[in-house]
């Protein structure tokens, strides 16, 4: 038995766009980002319930959004996506980025949003 | 004075991927999806008070999460947000398609979320 949610909203610019994005992000919902200490990640706050972030991505690397589904059990709820259709796009520490049927990218990420995620994750058995 | 919040996520994917991208999401969720009755836009229920939807969009577009944000005066908003840096692509019967500092698609909607919006929007002077 294992939980899930959809836990986190990234948006995702490459660097030479990266800081305007955040700015205007930030401003469309009216708080002060909060940029983590590598400088890849800026916290937006939350949308209702869920993470709002914007992310520095590689150059050459297209603007796009993506969802985190954060869990309690990384590897069994990437073996439930699997089954539901999705592909491993890469393993990285912790974290597995994959691809929806039609190609796009989400992560499978360990809990991010605490008593939010005891709160309101589903319970897979 | 107006007000507004990100209130509808939308995962779009062209019609070969459609269904099953939409079936693959209602269950990374566990709900069961309600298509509406033009076949465009199928409701998965909330994350959170965010609406989750899925878009059938048009042969040949690629893949992608948009955000709409809902506003009780979609001209006030739009103005508001070509000031902090967004421009219009296109505008709709109602709403309007705009595009972040980085390129990024994402829509001005009327109110979709009914109580939540009147509960969690930001007020703009």
């Amino acid at each position: 038995m294992h939980r899930s949610r959809v836990g986190v909203l990234l948006i995702d610019h490459p660097p030479e766009v990266s800081d305007r994005a955040t700015r205007f992000w930030s401003e469309v919902v009216g708080v002060t980002p909060d940029l983590d200490e590598d400088g890849v990640y800026t916290s937006l706050g939350r949308v209702g319930s869920v993470l709002f972030e914007t992310q520095q991505v590689g150059e050459g690397t297209e603007s796009r959004i993506h969802l985190d589904v954060e869990t309690d059990e990384v590897d069994s709820e990437v073996k439930r996506l699997q089954g539901l259709g999705a592909e491993i796009a890469e393993v990285r520490e912790g974290y597995v980025i994959m691809r929806d049927p039609g190609g796009l990218i989400f992560c499978v990420v360990p809990v991010q949003s605490g008593e939010t995620f005891e709160r309101e994750a589903t319970v897979w058995s």
